[in-house]
């Protein structure tokens, strides 16, 4: 077998510090160009490869962590991930981005080239399709450490930082009974998430704590956009009992209510009022301002930041962690559902 | 020394075939738990170490890009980031995304890290503070292809894709001409940014074209925030002569013009027309709709992902390919500008 080339070589050939090599290797800016390309033209020469993982296998560390959400285009994940960054940038940490889409498999494959690529840690979102959840425990074995956020599933040895979607969805709901509304329908979102499930319950659970009826057809499962919302408003409006309250699951889905009722020369609040749910920025910016529940994604991403230094401070030695930390949402109230 | 572990003795010891071994230490979705398990176990055992990079190596190939953009929290970036999963999945592509956050030292960091993770290829929008660019510079010298999108430097071997910023800037600011708009004032951005000092460029020759005078006190340098286009409409509307039309190179910037004008009662469009850039889309939910250029995003993802395939069929055997792309905006009219 060949012997492997080494920075040694090359520092010997061109009778420069091995350091100076190894810097010129790891693109550090003090190299300079000349150097670098002399460094890197002989590496090539003598063909060279650089072994990263060897690197961080000595060190145990990357100082990379890699987060996996659904999508990047909300301000909820975009948040809670600038949080995340908030809090690991002061100790050294990079962070890698990957969006599942909502498709498992390539939530399963984003996993691996994570684990691939040596990161200290994964902070995950759960896609929408992901039911069984082999692959998350199979890439536990390999002692990296996992975070859950939002969205999760209750698995051994994986901390969550999630919100209080229940209460969420309760309050929206009795803030709209407080309102005066008496038939309040929900856009539910996908039932398959645990999230959704929660903040449907909630609604539920303060419809029938304030004597309320709960009516099947009252609730619409809707994706969270536009036109979801747009289509959910067209369903309801058939009924013969047309509802006046809506508490949507999401802001996207309120925002299309409000334009779908507005076409339709319905008055918001007053003869259906609305919230929505995460706060997204432009439901303060429209024309009518929505109500929505804040999930503090700021505080989600720090609180996640720093259950994950928690670990690595325990040095993750065999000792499972494992913490649930549930913050409270905030209900912000605004035009779309203030009738008092 | 003592001799490495391989997937061989893995296999031997349990007695299973090394392909077996190999996938389900790569987290292959077929392989059942209970084996993962086992092999996962016994290979920590043996102090097995999986090397990726040199599998890596071998196939030369990761079937990981990596993107680096300043910030993922605006449409505009988010948008072209889907364009180029759209363009490479087809292809097994799977993408890896960092945010420099506008600073150049994160950009120079998550590049190396990027590298070090072997990604066929580096898709980058640089910062507002990268002036130098020896990091580009060395990191091309890795053979790894790198291609700019939107913000970009003049580069030998590297590929961009932009849009026209300088006729974006010019139509903007002619619409308004239109309109009626006598003093035109612009909101420029950060003017370290080639296609910022574009859209100037083109808000400038546009008032020229039209025999209109280019006043030093109408331009004021804003952050693409709301704020920004707050604290920039309170600056000019302390001179003696108001402006009637702002050019804003921000949607952001052009929402807070909005606020701050309603509030002093201005109206818009009637005293003062609007137009912004990015056609983010918050613009056309407004109370207000806001006259915006597209830049159309997606395709810039799409073209980028495009131009990388092209590189990757080449084999990129050293041989430079040099593509500059340049996409041509669109003006969306809305109510903030449209007088007549």
């Amino acid at each position: 077998m060949k012997k492997k080339v080494t920075i040694y070589d090359i520092s010997k050939k061109l009778n420069i510090s091995a350091a100076t090599v190894s810097r010129a290797l790891n693109n550090h800016p003090k190299i300079n160009y000349k150097t670098k390309e002399l460094i890197h033209k002989t590496a090539k020469e003598l063909n060279y490869k650089q072994n990263t993982l060897a690197r961080a296998l000595k060190s145990g560390k990357t100082k990379n962590v890699g987060i996996i959400v659904p999508y990047i285009n909300s301000n909820f994940f975009s948040s809670v991930i600038r949080g995340i960054e908030e809090g690991l940038s002061p100790e050294g940490y990079h962070v890698i981005i990957c969006q599942s889409h909502e498709d498992v498999s390539i939530e399963m494959k984003h996993l691996t080239t994570l684990l691939n690529a040596q990161v200290d840690g994964i902070f995950m979102s759960i896609s929408k399709t992901t039911e069984d959840t082999a692959h998350i425990e199979s890439a536990l074995m390999s002692n990296t450490p996992i975070i859950f956020f939002d969205r999760k599933k209750d698995l051994t040895g994986i901390s969550s930082i999630t919100i209080d979607d229940y209460r969420g969805g309760y309050i929206a709901t009795e803030h709209l009974i407080k309102q005066g509304c008496k038939r309040i329908c929900h856009f539910s979102g996908d039932l398959r998430l645990e999230i959704y499930q929660n903040r449907y319950q909630g609604y539920v659970d303060a419809l029938k704590d304030h004597n309320f009826p709960v009516k099947n057809e009252h609730v619409i499962s809707t994706t969270s956009s536009v036109d979801g919302g747009i289509d959910a408003t067209k369903k309801l409006w058939k009924l013969t009992q047309k509802p006046d309250g809506i508490f949507s699951a999401s802001d996207y889905a309120a925002l299309g209510a409000c334009q779908e009722l507005k076409k339709m020369k319905i008055k918001i609040p007053e003869d259906v009022a609305i919230t929505g749910f995460s706060n997204e920025p432009f439901t303060q910016y429209m024309e009518l301002p929505i109500t929505s529940v804040d999930q503090t994604p700021d505080l989600m991403g720090k609180i996640s930041a720093q259950v994950f230094l928690e670990y690595v401070n325990e040095n993750f030695s065999g000792i499972s962690i494992e913490k649930k930390v549930v913050l409270t949402p905030q209900l912000h109230i605004r035009k779309s559902s203030k009738r008092r």
